[in-house]
């Protein structure tokens, strides 16, 4: 028998002796509670109840540990993604061996694609299965057996952490030692924060409730990413020497411009990045994965570049300069426009990446690279060293020509080309602006957002149908970390209610739409925009666009919420928009506060089959094979 | 470039050197349609629209095959799971890279643990990006990048096929060599037959339409389960030595049984197992998992076996033979009672496996193993030499106890035991019954069915909400296929059209709730049962039977059908019933033909939060960790 015992109630741990041991269930979720996480996703089953029991312990609870139920775990995976991207903190699910965890297992995916901190706990077979109390060829229900005679081979409890071993996940654990099992446990949320990529823990069923040393919880009381990042340790004189250098560039430039990507917001160098912005007036951009970064009502701020899938102004501009800093770079298809990012051979470079610093000479093509410099360091030693006497700006100014006002008469169908100019209005400053990947997407790069507007979207992954339990996490983040987003509260209205705002296309919405009931169901305030154009119009875009397979049911949208859980409309209101006349009448409605007092307000918008934004060109062509 | 032109339309084919070229594309669809499979489920995007493309192929079309587009990937993996179960044929999903693959993984799993012949073909990126025609670090949307800095690294374009390659997946090829595809796609059809698990295709998206050599088809025009089974070399001087020795075993019996086993549906061996049960009248018994093989109208049929947790008189029955015949067999917690089969000590067994087979004699406890035994070639040649007047059989009749009907008063409370008696009297013969993982599933393996009626459940793996697009799958099939389940016909009344139904629990039915839509898409009738019990009644009945966790959102579900497809209720009806009066009056409705002509009915059944059959409790115990 293991000498750890099991804590059948409270008071019988009440010893000396026993004074730091806790049930491992409970150091899991007070360790989560220390390293900001509040709100647990997922789905329960056979082999993880025994660890939700502990969400229910009063320290926990005490802690702010609270479980949100969504409808499916796919949809759970998503939902942590959002709490995550939101919040900065971990987004953590929980699922149950093989039916729950591999169900999850795209959302997972597309969090390591996209650098989004997840913690995956996944509740297993009890441990008398690996420690051979049972006969070894005992297939437990959840787990596949075998690929030869499962009759006589054993199944191999660890298939399914294999499959997303190193793939999937930048850490792992499979808690089968409870004498290292905290240590792991730290080990594994310590690098999640470190690599901003999902990690994965694995508890037998029947360990949630063994009692470990708690005394790591005295050691590292919390464990943040600025614990992590802070933990890191650098060479301070070098660091500064490299600032210095940095600076003697931008110097020594005319025409700097920062260029902010993804990793600046994973990492949290947003407010820095500004404040750097802000002290020097140099020309700004985002990248696309980067956009809201930076205060885009910033007259620096130039526009998103997206290599040469950019708007004309942004290349022109960007071409113009002749010293780029650029912070926290993903370099993938969607992010650099299939690879076309071009800037001017009388540049210079200087790109901050979380563990190097390179220097690039376009002229000649050369890079010099600095490892174990981080970028979190040596962008705050830069900002705090910039001597904004120091830099002479002289930038070309183009014009910039006004969007044309395209809506024609009131009754005109509501087209893309009318969202580009009209949708953005509805926009304000404080305001979480999620968007699924669709047609509607392509256009939003180009939006020119109010200041302290937060924008999801997986711009890179592209997974369907993620958004809308996406934005359920970001909701229960808002919830949990009110205003967290908003880097300049002077910008923001006062006393304004920041809104949650989805937009997604009809097709997507059909692959997840049951997690809607979960916004009535948790108080979750949302306006959701349903783009309905009969189906799938980025894949028409490609192929097919009169074939079968880009086609979808025909639904009763406004009648969802009914459905879902408002039978008599107490929580919600849909409406259903088909003209440019009632959808400028709604976005003003929309855009002063939400007098009708609803949580969820649903609006459909037809939209063409075959209409999408001048954006999704360059994709399309480059998707036919 | 590669010497493999493009098929730019069909009459630059048509030269005599290119006669028996064809586009990759239209092979596969051609090699499915020759291997029995008409219906491809799937979802499309970027890179299986090419693929697509060739369905539409006149030639293609002409074969039967059709498309079948679900609302996402995890849905088409239960519905090609289902098609499968149904037709004993392959069933096919495509899916995109990434995105859609990983979304159905959690379905592919469970084919894999059940023994389901599923092909999974994936569209991947085009093949520039393995043939480093574009810069090898290029991380193209829909794949994860290198865990390693993957702005240098290249990305991994098998990451997913490695996942998946001998885990949940028997056979599989990455199509990046023309020259072969056609042979590694035969292999991958034949290998899904030959050990009854899913196999996968991973499909560059340029390669659809490249030409191959089709000269394979003409070489074996089809590949179906008969022509792999009979394809496998068995001597047969030592199969009928076999024969005669279990013959004899069996004579020298004087209280045989034959035990029908999962893996008799699977290699279609159910009619030739019923002729045998026919010809000699031996007492028979069905696994868990092997439920309907056999004709359990058939006064001979003792019930399922499912040791220790089966019905009293089931083991009193099996416990009083000295010979079983156990064929097909599947060893795992669910199909053998958590591993608690006990036969008398003086019985002789003898166990047909696919590839051996075993005589156990339970007096000494010595298995004698005989390999290269096919049990599909050995039963039936048992079948063929059996001399029932050699038989002299003396069964001990247990007075069989008749369930008590206990409804009281009309406006009693449905109850699961309640279900237990009344609801098997609205199946009929012919007729196919899904039943989803959940409370309900564990009373129906004590139905006692009517002799043609298809049982189809997921009964090891065990993944909530499967039922329903599995059902579809069954649906479809039952259109490709129109009473291919039937074995006798004549147990089947004349002109009976046989109904698809599907029972399943509210938090199950919230997982994959969208699908129902496809019913009324594609004309496919269905009888769904919903077991409105506020949540997850089996996790209730291990852990947790007040807590937050097991909750679920109450739904209007008899309005679910109006909203998603049929807003004037043209082709479905729905109904809700909370008393047992009404359950009564409805299944008399429902036992006589549909009169109301309807293509989907669903019945909302309320029930008790805490209310589950008998059979729920030792699985419940089991669980309890």
């Amino acid at each position: 028998m293991s000498p750890i015992g099991i804590l059948k109630n409270k008071e019988s741990s009440a010893g000396v002796f026993e004074s730091s041991r806790i049930p491992l269930g409970q150091y899991i979720f007070e360790r989560l509670a220390s390293s900001g996480t509040r709100t647990i996703f997922g789905v329960p089953g056979d082999f993880n109840l025994s660890l939700l029991e502990h969400i229910y312990n009063p320290e926990v609870a005490l802690k702010g540990i609270k479980w949100i139920g969504t409808c499916n775990e796919l949809n759970a995976a998503y939902a942590a993604d959002g709490y995550s991207r939101y919040t900065n903190k971990i987004g953590c699910l929980i699922t149950t061996l093989g039916v729950g965890e591999l169900s999850a297992l795209n959302g997972i995916a597309g969090a390591f694609a996209e650098d989004v901190k997840i913690l995956h706990i996944v509740g297993v077979a009890p441990s008398q299965f690996y420690e051979g109390r049972v006969q070894n060829c005992h297939n437990v229900h959840h787990l596949v057996p075998a690929a030869s005679d499962s009759n006589f081979c054993a199944p191999d409890h660890r298939v399914y952490h294999d499959m997303v071993d190193k793939r999937i996940s930048c850490s792992s654990a499979f808690l089968d030692d409870l004498s290292s099992a905290c240590d792991e446990i730290d080990t594994v949320i310590s690098d999640i924060y470190r690599n901003s990529k999902p990690g994965y823990l694995f508890v037998p069923a029947d360990y949630a409730d063994k009692l470990v040393d708690a005394r790591n919880m005295e050691i590292r009381p919390t464990i943040t990413l600025q614990d992590v990042v802070s933990g890191i340790s650098v060479n301070n004189h070098k660091c500064q020497e490299l600032a210095e250098y940095i600076l003697e560039l931008m110097y020594d430039s005319s025409r700097p411009a920062i260029i902010a990507d993804v990793l600046c917001d994973r990492y949290g160098l947003t407010s820095s990045l500004r404040e750097l912005v802000n002290q020097t007036h140099v020309w700004n951009f985002a990248s696309a994965m980067g956009k809201s970064i930076l205060d885009e009502s910033n007259p620096g701020f130039r526009g998103v570049y997206n290599g040469s899938e950019s708007q004309e102004q942004v290349v022109t501009d960007i071409q113009s300069c002749d010293f780029l800093l650029h912070v926290g770079i993903v370099r993938n298809e969607m992010n650099t426009g299939h690879y076309s990012y071009k800037f001017s051979n009388y540049s210079k470079i200087v790109e901050l990446h979380p563990e190097y610093v390179n220097f690039i000479d376009t002229d000649t093509g050369k890079t010099r690279c600095m490892t174990g410099q981080y970028f979190f360091k040596v962008l705050d030693t830069v900002k705090r060293m910039v001597d904004p006497t120091k830099l002479h700006l002289k930038y070309q100014e183009t014009a910039v020509s006004e969007a044309q006002e395209t809506c024609g008469p009131p009754h005109s169908p509501v087209t893309h080309s009318y969202l580009q100019t009209h949708f953005p209005k509805l926009l304000s400053s404080g305001d979480v602006f999620v968007v699924d990947t669709g047609s509607f997407q392509f256009g939003v790069r180009d939006y020119r957002f109010p200041s302290d507007l937060k924008y999801i979207s997986q711009s890179f992954y592209l997974s369907i149908g993620m958004a809308l339990p996406c934005a359920l996490g970001v909701g229960l983040g808002m919830q949990d970390y009110p205003s967290d987003h908003i880097i300049s509260s002077a910008l923001v209205p006062k006393n304004y209610q920041p809104r949650l705002i989805l937009c997604e296309g009809d097709g997507a919405a059909q692959m997840t739409i049951q997690e809607l009931t979960s916004f009535l169901r948790y108080n979750v305030s949302l306006d959701l925009f349903i783009w309905n154009n009969g189906g799938y119009t980025v894949e028409r875009a490609i192929k097919g666009p009169n074939r079968s397979y880009n086609d979808i049911m025909s639904w009763e949208w406004t009648e969802i919420l009914r459905v879902f859980g408002d039978p008599k409309l107490e929580k919600s209101v849909s409406h259903k928009v088909s003209s440019t006349g009632q959808m400028a009448k709604l976005l003003e409605t929309f855009k002063r506060a939400n007098q009708q007092n609803k949580l969820v307000r649903l609006v459909e918008v037809i939209l063409g089959v075959m209409d999408f934004p001048e954006q999704l060109k360059s994709m399309a062509v480059a998707c036919r094979h």
